[in-house]
């Protein structure tokens, strides 16, 4: 890390705990690594993150949002593979007990060792470590060995094995309903799907959406924000054809150039590269697989902007095959370059028709859509003929049964109780009977099908520490002047009301805006503190507070006050009378301060 | 249960299925009692909520909001007494192994049995089974074997033993760290409160607020959303001076008269009974014991009256000495009646002191609050003389840690060490020495005090459920015709649009029309079926849409639609381009769809 961003880093984690942004969870108690608290100016934060998103997805893109159960049954998180395979690679300090990650510690090691070497097995020893998430549990075992490679205490290491990450608990007082605390909030989208088809009038494609908690039970997180056990997600579930993966609103926004990370087919290296180009390009080469999964990559790229990421600190990186969660079949990461080089803050993965089909196959409660074939398909099939009569005077009472057993026989199982050409032996309740078959061609209008799943999934306390990191600056005139240069919409606290100084005349004027701003929907806060103005729009400056109000003598005569914009340290006269309706129209982002200044 | 809300019950609950409102989770699992998952109408009245909840609490009376971590360690839950007392009674079927909980299996057996009794015994056993809240163990063992009570199966019953309701789990691969899911919200907002005062300039009384899930492994959950295992709470804690708990605001709203349910002191029944009265009278007569627990409860009220719960149908009841949690003092429940009868949604506790002092005693983390006192007091004290030349050349390096030891003796100790009047014989870093003690009478100008809370704690599931409850009803004309008569606020989708049939010149105006209302941010749903209008209106009308816009051909021509109340099914021909501006003044409740009509 270059002393500049380890500087600012620093500086940054002072003001936010100070400022109460967030926390480590339990501190008194000793704190519980992975686990933060977020502070009243992070919550707010957090809540106004949450408000623009609903606009921007579930608003606008018609979604259905659902929120559905934490505490997940093991069978529903065994079909979905995560019992298995949601696991990470970890090994033992042998003396200590001290458990760490093995990714990590191969590739630490690797980076520490680099410097050691000549230039040759320099960049051998980085280059290894740079794919480090492509290696199993053989590959991080045999470089272990290979080097010798010890705790940091020096001891030797335990050999690999794979740690769920998943929390358990047990459900009701009889010990019996294992559970976990589901690891995404996706699942509880999936089981919902029929439901949620029925609520959209059977039409596909649509989106489900979910926002809430999620827990990963991290082997040794340790980088602050990024790593946590516990952490609140919004993930978008897109239910569409698996080959019309065409979207309407494409079209609109293609021409947008994305800066997006891949390794073209033809390339030397096997290095990945960036390359700025438009979506539709992106599309029509193949590189991004399909128009839905192009609109929802820059449909959030969109949205990360509009909150107040850089352009140029977001970049688009699509995943090597040997780093995708089991159940994807691409993904690309939306990462935000931060103090801790760039971050996964967004991925946006084609998970096909895994999960519907793995719930499908195990409840027997079929996830499916229909659809209208606009060309009838034509499907040959054997099946045993149901002789209803027949069968009637032979069952009687269970003649019912009889011809659903028929009728349920499969076309592997005809064949495999063949007898001849035409006839088949088999056992029906309890009974050997030999019955006839026959070829059927059928006509089907409808196709049923098991829909694709396009899923953005947004870690949000990441975003929001991204967020912190590009909106945080020194005043040039005064290195102890930090600030947040929040956009108005995300701001914490949108305004405070500072009294020139400690008067009488002033409270009512002051009680009165207050309550007026604030029944206006916009939060407002108030310093009548002794210290100077100045540092009180220091210190509302320190938190993001982009408007300031001061009300001083010449108000009591002339109902003016003066507003103050934080970022450019900008003042206007404006009257009392206006503050709210100037204010909500500020922080609708629908006029810039600039233009208001203009007007004066 | 009469027949009439037995009736509305179930057809409520068909409604609220068929449209997913809400549904038990992993039903395709077979279910998990005590779970639920909301689908898009319940989680958008749920946003809604939260929304005109912070609103309400946390923007106008300038709350704390935070969010903080649910899985909790043991050790805090140990100290704010969750892990002793945290329980409920439960007992087995000694042949099944099936589990009850205690109090409703007799409860029950009370209620059922009371019905083949003479008049005085089936007196004796309701008022026993009203009374059930209030008997521990021994006394429901006692009635177990007094009346023989068995299982539902016939089988003998093991005896009661107490059931913790805290889902377990371990964080991190070593299994040493045993937590909890939080049964509440409130302990990370105490264990935050220095930093919270902090945030809140030193200044008290102030709040602080969470929104969260919360879990609770209830023994055996039954009735619907009202006792689940996992549910949305929004928490306020209140923290004031203990002897200071006057409200500026209270005076604002002290004359509002309110139902208020308690047992008068020199009542001759033991029961509770209705006393309508003003906050004020409540107060000054000291049944609402000061007046910020009284400000709280007008402020639940008015709110669950803005979203629409009937003024008729809330309550406000003491809770009995017997019924309080271990941490509360004094308890108020906001009750609303509902087919269950009157269930507890907001629970408004006195809980004193007891939480942050049991949090400072058990970390030295004092969580305090200082203020000025008006009239300085002044206290005797016995200290030690601390001579810090002579112990600096008794001690050399140790000095300081000398010094130190000497300043932390409290009076107990100097008193057990005495040897006069005047020394006492004390063993310093391993050596006895005698040394001086003189008495300072000390004068404090700064009290620092333990704050008292106050706390309202929303059951989110319990309301919303209420409101379906009290906002569903079936037009008189036609008993398949049933509304929920939601509020424009709350309603989860504002509005609808409906093309008279299916004809290609509608496309425009219908897709830039649900444009510009999205854009306003209000949500819009299209409806473009086959159905008829009025089948359609009444589509609309079953999850309380409470605007349709129907365009038809004068539309073509005129660029006017129609717009239709939901409840009054009332409308109003109005221009396209004034729809926006109109239906954001209707669901802000600014105009209201009367005053509409009338200046038509």
């Amino acid at each position: 890390m270059n002393i500049k961003v380890k500087e600012k880093r620093e500086k940054l984690e002072q003001v936010a705990k100070r400022r109460f942004f967030y926390t480590q969870s339990f501190e008194s108690y000793g704190g519980v690594s992975g686990f933060f608290d977020f502070g009243p100016n992070m919550c707010a934060l957090q809540n106004n993150f949450l408000s623009i998103w609903r606009n921007h997805f579930v608003l606008t893109e018609n979604m259905l949002e659902v929120d559905t159960a934490i505490i997940t049954p093991f069978e529903v998180l065994k079909s979905s593979g995560h019992v298995e395979k949601f696991t990470d690679l970890m090994c033992a300090d042998s003396v200590t007990g001290e458990v760490y990650r093995a990714d990590h510690l191969v590739r630490d090691y690797l980076l520490r060792e680099a410097e050691n070497k000549d230039e040759r097995e320099k960049q051998e020893f980085i280059s290894k470590a740079n794919m480090i998430d492509s290696f199993g549990k053989e590959e991080l075992q045999g470089l272990i060995d290979k080097y010798g490679i010890k705790s940091d205490n020096k001891n030797a290491l335990t050999k690999i094995a794979p740690f769920n990450l998943m929390f358990n608990t047990i459900v009701g007082p009889c010990g019996k309903s294992q559970s976990f605390l589901r690891p995404e909030t996706a699942q509880g989208q999936f089981l919902n799907f029929k439901r949620l088809l029925e609520n959209n009038g059977d039409k596909m494609p649509f989106a489900s959406a979910t926002v809430g908690k999620a827990f990963r039970n991290e082997i040794s997180p340790r980088t602050g924000l990024f790593r946590v056990r516990e952490f609140l997600m919004a993930e978008i579930e897109h239910f569409v054809h698996p080959e019309e993966k065409s979207h309407p609103k494409f079209a609109k926004y293609s021409s947008i150039e994305l800066p997006l990370l891949f390794r073209e087919k033809d390339a030397e290296s096997e290095d990945q590269a960036i390359h700025t180009m438009s979506m539709d390009a992106a599309v029509k080469k193949g590189i991004v697989n399909n128009e839905t999964l192009g609109y929802f990559i820059i449909r959030v790229y969109q949205f990360l902007v509009k909150i107040g990421i850089p352009e140029s600190a977001i970049r688009i990186r699509q995943h090597l095959p040997t780093e995708m969660a089991h159940y994807a079949t691409d993904c690309w990461d939306v990462e935000i370059d931060t103090a801790f080089g760039w971050i996964e803050c967004v991925g946006i993965a084609d998970r096909a028709c895994y999960d519907l089909s793995v719930h499908s196959k195990k409840t027997g409660d079929k996830l499916v859509a229909r659809r209208r074939l606009t060309t009838p398909t034509t499907e040959k099939k054997t099946v045993a003929v149901v002789n209803k009569k027949e069968l009637g005077s032979k069952f009687r009472s269970q003649a019912q049964k009889a011809i659903q057993a028929l009728e349920a026989l499969t076309e592997d199982e005809i064949e495999q109780k063949k007898i001849s050409e035409n006839e088949i032996e088999i056992e029906l309740l309890g009974e050997k009977i030999v019955t006839q078959i026959e070829k059927l061609e059928i006509v089907k209008h409808i196709e049923e099908y098991t829909p694709s799943v396009i899923e953005p999934s947004f870690g949000i306390g990441r975003i929001l520490y991204a967020l912190l990191w590009h909106s945080f600056w020194i005043r040039e005139d005064n290195e102890q002047k930090s600030l947040f240069s929040f956009t108005p919409g995300m701001a914490p606290i949108k305004c405070i009301i500072l009294p020139l100084q400690e008067d009488e005349r002033f409270t009512e004027i002051i009680t009165s805006l207050k309550d007026t701003i604030v029944e206006s929907g916009i939060s407002c806060n108030l310093d009548e503190s002794k210290a100077s103005i100045g540092r009180r729009y220091s210190r509302a400056d320190e938190i993001g507070i982009p408007f300031c109000i001061t009300v001083d003598f010449d108000t009591l005569e002339d109902k003016m006050v003066t507003l103050r914009e934080r970022d450019s340290t900008l003042q206007i006269r404006i009257a009392i009378s206006d503050i709210p309706s100037t204010l909500t129209k500020l922080v609708k982002e629908e006029i810039s301060f600039d233009s208001l200044q203009k007007e004066k």
